[in-house]
């Protein structure tokens, strides 16, 4: 398999939820105005406790400062594995599930912070720039390593990074096993032709800028055990959308299309305090069980808490695992 | 002819040029989202100047205070001329030129202060609230006034106003003659079904809210004799704009409508410094010679200036009568 250190720079931000009317200037040219920006990465996540933004250094040059914008001080870059045809897992999961084992758990032993985004198309793992040697050194067996450059993926070769090779120390650390809420919403995690994305527009800026504010015609149908969730991407001209199907219902059904056979997701939310971003081994608490069962699952980490999202018909076997795990002693 | 003082309270605001993305969340739900606002009359003109944005109580409180949003104190009441088909005037000219004897002279001559508003629909006279009986003591001899409340029409009567009563004097001012620029651009006046407004969202809202930053792609076409100047308005469910040609070119050509044969217009603008409010006469100073000529024309008045839009064909003979009337002694 391959590992590409794609050609982005990210900054991983929050906006406050009584802030974004500040931002709105600045998001709506990142989503809509592709000819007057440079950037190339940028996703938009509403959760119920802010907005997290994770983008390039071109988009973030947007974001004025306020006291409304918090900001994570590293620089993240993303890597995407490429299956090359050579893969020998048998596993027919998609998403988190099917890196697991090659990636997230490797990189867990070695201490290093993971902040993931998958979207429709594919699974970024951002990783700390400063942990990149750490993460050639500790994924170069699995994979070949190639670094994305002005748009050619040159090989990493071990001589470019024993100079920075700094493995960190294998001792086993006890993991906080964090609590896990599951709400009610179903997703869906949809894509559509950028070239269409002008004919949602007003009904893709109603529900990222508006829907906290009341409807002069509401029926408010969202319930209480329902958690907002709406997650935006558009990266390397690719748009991703994971939304709930109170969400879906309001866009024309005929241009957001979805995976095969218009399945929905059921949600884990992983935290119940902000998990922060130095803690390592979130994502393979869960996404390590879930590949012991073959179970497919997107992953969206944002500034506060972390989110699985795994098949409908699996959220049950999903709940008794992490009941399971959450009665065990924890491992490392 | 029909007079009809609208059922709407309006407020004159002003929003600086570079003050432009803190409002950006509250124009854009009120140009595109209709279901989460229930103002009914929203203009937006851009000049080089700033943004005049004309709009009702409703609309008003979302704008919040800022040190970028001035506000004229008064509020301000639209007028409407209606031809209930026993017009007498032969005039085949349009716009504030059928109302110029019959409306603007005549308040003029009662120093009552006007702000015009025309569309493509139909043209506003807008008048302060605390002119409100002046105006209809003015107009009631040569029309049938009604006073619309809540959808329904209903006359006014001489009764209604005669305690508020309180013609201004008669005696003849010395009205100032404003300085006039011609710019070089070809405006357009144009409509569109307003179910169909989604489908320009993204140009409509790159053209308002970001053609003051650079493009990516830009090749910039505008020549330093054209004069920005852009207009947007809803009003009671109807759009009209007003843009210059090359603006024009930026949107779909079978989603926008003009009157007739696609005609194009030139500009007029009124005022070598900021106008104000309280001078009275400046829209009479215009269109009564456009009127004795029968040249019809557009009127858009601004926080800062006047601009009237007369017929491409006719800028020379107007460009003549200008110059004619700036040589005179100014006449009250």
């Amino acid at each position: 398999m391959d590992l590409h250190i794609l050609d982005h720079r990210l900054r991983v931000t929050s906006i406050a939820k009584n802030g974004l009317a500040n931002f709105t200037h600045p998001l709506i040219k990142l989503i809509f105005l592709r000819n007057r920006t440079r950037c190339k990465f940028f996703s938009l996540t509403e959760t119920p406790e802010n907005y997290t933004v994770v983008l390039d250094q071109e988009g973030f040059k947007e974001l004025q400062p306020s006291e409304h914008l918090q900001v994570e001080s590293s620089i993240w870059l993303p890597l995407n594995v490429v299956s090359n045809g050579n893969a020998s897992s048998s596993s027919q999961a998609v998403g988190v599930t099917k890196i697991a084992k090659s990636v997230i758990a490797p990189l867990a032993q070695q201490h290093v912070s993971v902040f993931m985004l998958s979207t429709y198309q594919t699974d970024f793992i951002l990783v700390r720039e400063n942990d990149l040697s750490v993460v050639i050194s500790t994924l170069e067996e699995e994979f070949n390593i190639y670094k994305e450059v002005g748009g050619e993926s040159v090989p990493v070769q071990c001589q470019d990074v024993s100079n920075g090779l700094q493995k960190n120390g294998k001792e086993a650390i006890q993991h906080t096993v964090h609590p896990v809420l599951i709400p009610k919403n179903q997703f869906c995690v949809m894509s559509l032709d950028p070239d269409t994305l002008p004919s949602i527009a007003t009904t893709l800026i109603d529900v990222l800028f508006y829907s906290s504010s009341p409807k002069e015609d509401a029926q408010s149908s969202s319930s209480e055990d329902c958690v907002k969730f709406f997650s935006f991407s558009l990266i390397d001209g690719y748009i991703s959308l994971v939304m709930d199907t109170d969400a879906q219902r309001r866009f024309p059904a005929d241009l957001l299309f979805t995976s095969s056979s218009g399945e929905l997701w059921r949600m884990v939310r992983i935290g119940g305090q902000p998990l922060g971003f130095d803690e390592c081994g979130i994502v393979a608490q869960i996404s390590q069980p879930l590949a012991d069962s073959d179970i497919s699952a997107y992953y969206i980490s944002t500034f506060s808490f972390d989110h699985a999202l795994v098949p409908e018909e699996d959220i049950v076997s999903v709940t008794d695992m992490l009941q399971h795990q959450r009665k065990e002693p924890a491992t490392s």
